[in-house]
């Protein structure tokens, strides 16, 4: 029992041990090739949401691609599984395909946001890592995309890596980024996966300049215009805030780029602290506000003279919905329909196609899932009159390889930002509410 | 702006840019070395909770020991702070000292469970980094101490990886066992942690015998035992439970290990498992139940005839509390007390000493925090008559160097489980309440 480091370069132990002891009966059985397709889709959204974006793709197939088993790693699962096994996981690489939801989709209840196919041991041995990314990463985007509607164009800052732990935090920025969210005060992130950083200073850094006669915050204030530039963001409230914001200008000058607001009422406390460097001669110093904020607290700023958004804790925590609560689930086995019979539980055995009708104005009225035997037929589906209709899935994986032109993030923070257009008016609604759009189920049986 | 997989191997970077430009300022002001000292503690519990419970410590000083910033690390800062930061960051190595409360302590509000003394810009680097990890870990192990204490000696499987970050996962499932847990199903946690490991299967397993004829529950059945041996647990709701009992019974014997139920009304359902299991000449075959368990509905499951709990997504997203709400404060600059000034956020500056008074009984009545010049002083304190007290931090880093008698993870669990034991008897309670024990604040001033 030691204190040691996680193994966090592969990702093949990133998973649950019935996944290896399944596919070790498959095996032996000699069922583990049967041609499989799993789907992931969440039975209901979080309490009262209205929509959830999917998050986290890319990084499904940035794990897809480190999904081998090093000899470390096998060595460690000769306890669990037999030798036949293990030469198996030796050998893996995953060799079926892959579609799913553009990163940055909306989705609804029953969407098939991932559809893998491919022989049961394969695929079902990536059920874990999959649903760990998805329903994180989508968690974060759902609760980040609220926030991104509710500061109505004002720039939100993620900055809630110390909430959470320290790898969720470099996806969290990251899903917050395809939110809508401006920067994240994450620096991995900012590396990793070149998200805007950016950051302020702590309370910290004001008091470190005490001296024994008391506090210097002017000393303070001065050091970090020194070292960052008169356009930095300077902390007013660690001692007095208007004597803070006093104490800012006095020492930046009017040019001060911004000073922030970490505690207290902040919608008094903006108003009080725009009048004061209005009268200071500063009306373009910008005035950033953060401290527990979340999507309500946000839209309640919105008449309050507030340029800038700090949030954490309710950003890397889904805002009361911390997991999407997405499954992967067996559809279809060499092409029977599967499905848990369960009175609760709503399952739709077959591959399944997605579509989305939306109004010639781009408002989105139904999400489509066909299934039966002809639901990959790319044909029309009745009943939609004049709306158009898209596919939802894209290709991902092709014969095990990631395909060439997956989206960027870039590309998912543009999607979501027109889904998020496309909602019906009161699918933006923080207030707790159903889907924005029904999700209709249609049977195509012919091939 | 690529899908490139997040550097895991190094920790400096797992940071808030903030404490990046701080340092920056801080050196060029020549502020840089001057000593602090910085507390971690929550200024209150999450709602209702009546204790805390202090994991991640271990993991705080893996990620320290980590803690150095490699040449790729020092390029990608270079658009972040001038070149003599870069060449302090190259150099980096935390050279103070770490003290904090025991893995697996009790903690209340304002207990200060980690103290760190160093240079400033040594010290305040390290905040977002020992943040999210005591955030993330204890906000898991204190609630899967209340699962624990609902299940009353009943063990539980922790099975909840594939709800939270992959990574997260792995610290989850060793927090978990911290809490007392019997068993994880992430073979990370189980490589790296030497946490045991535990599993069942999955629907997927039985659906995947599906003949084009209907279902085969028997040669699935079958299939897992014939490779897992009859002391696995075979999952029975995937079509119909008494059947599904019946046919594992059929196919395994009497000697079959348990048997799992993921969904239903589970209370009903193991009362009927156990009488068809006993009526099938099974009395020991187990039954593990699982399906969105939390601690009330273990709780609500204890007069039922259950053996094993298996819990995912209540434990994994701290049932309701995701983080600790702990804060890395500044509290001491050499030698002279500092505080942010808030009506509303409680904080004391100054280094402090920690205790906890019990009674004879080994209940504990109560956190006395020691603050003032003499709080590092071994002395007793006042007012406590024949009260045993007990110091609650330990030396854990000593010139930069993790000291080599620091618990281990076993040392941790052992430690909760008495201190569960210490509880007042209404602090083990399910319900909405204040902290088991208060916290009193004792100044003393003389050296």
């Amino acid at each position: 029992m030691s204190n040691r480091v996680a193994n966090v370069t592969g990702t093949a132990l990133l998973t649950d041990q019935y996944e290896l002891t399944m596919i070790s009966a498959a095996i032996k059985a000699g069922r583990a090739d049967r041609r499989c397709v799993f789907e992931v889709f969440a039975r209901r959204l979080p309490d009262g949401r209205r929509y959830g974006v999917v998050a986290g793709t890319g990084r499904v197939l940035d794990a897809l691609e480190r999904f081998r088993f090093s000899d470390d790693d096998i060595t460690a699962l000769r306890e669990i599984v037999d030798a036949d096994t293990l030469a198996w996981l030796a050998d893996y690489r995953f060799s079926g395909e892959v579609d799913g939801y553009r990163e940055g989709e909306l989705y609804f209840p029953g969407s098939p946001v991932l559809t893998v196919r491919g022989g049961f041991a394969e695929a079902v041995i990536l059920e874990t890592v999959i649903l760990s990314i998805l329903n994180h990463d989508s968690a974060i985007a759902s609760a980040a995309a609220r926030m991104v509607s509710a500061a109505a164009g004002r720039p939100i800052i993620e900055m809630g890596s110390r909430r959470t732990h320290e790898q969720a935090a470099v996806a969290a920025a990251r899903a917050a980024y395809i939110a809508g969210l401006s920067a994240t005060s994450n620096v991995e992130a900012a590396r990793t996966y070149g998200v805007p950083s950016a950051g302020t200073a702590a309370h910290a850094f004001t008091l470190s300049f005490a001296t024994p006669d008391g506090s210097d915050e002017k000393a303070a204030f001065a050091a970090q215009i020194d070292a960052l530039g008169v356009d930095t963001t300077l902390l007013v409230d660690t001692y007095d805030i208007t004597r803070g914001v006093a104490n800012a200008i006095a020492v930046a000058g009017p040019e001060l780029g911004a000073v922030r607001i970490d505690s207290g009422d902040l919608g008094v406390l903006a108003r009080q602290v725009r009048a004061q460097l209005d009268d200071l001669g500063a009306p373009n110093t910008k005035i950033v506000v953060s401290g527990d904020l979340d999507e309500y607290a946000i839209a309640s700023l919105r008449a309050e003279p507030v340029d800038t958004y700090g949030v954490g804790t309710s950003l890397v925590t889904g805002s009361g919905a911390p997991t999407a609560g997405m499954v992967y689930k067996l559809v279809e086995v060499d092409g029977i329909p599967v499905a848990k019979r369960s009175s609760h539980k709503e399952s739709h055995g077959g591959a399944k196609r997605a579509l989305r009708a939306a109004r010639e104005t781009g408002t989105i009225v139904e999400e489509i899932i066909v299934t039966g035997a002809g639901a990959s037929g790319a044909g029309p589906v009745d009943g939609l009159g004049s709306l158009d209709v898209r596919d939802l899935q894209i290709p991902l994986v092709r014969g095990g390889r990631v395909v060439d032109d997956v989206p960027t993030l870039t590309d998912a923070r543009d999607h979501l930002a027109r889904g998020l257009v496309s909602l019906p008016w009161e699918g933006l609604g923080l207030s707790h509410g159903d889907p924005a759009i029904g999700t209709r189920y249609v049977t195509r049986p012919e091939k």
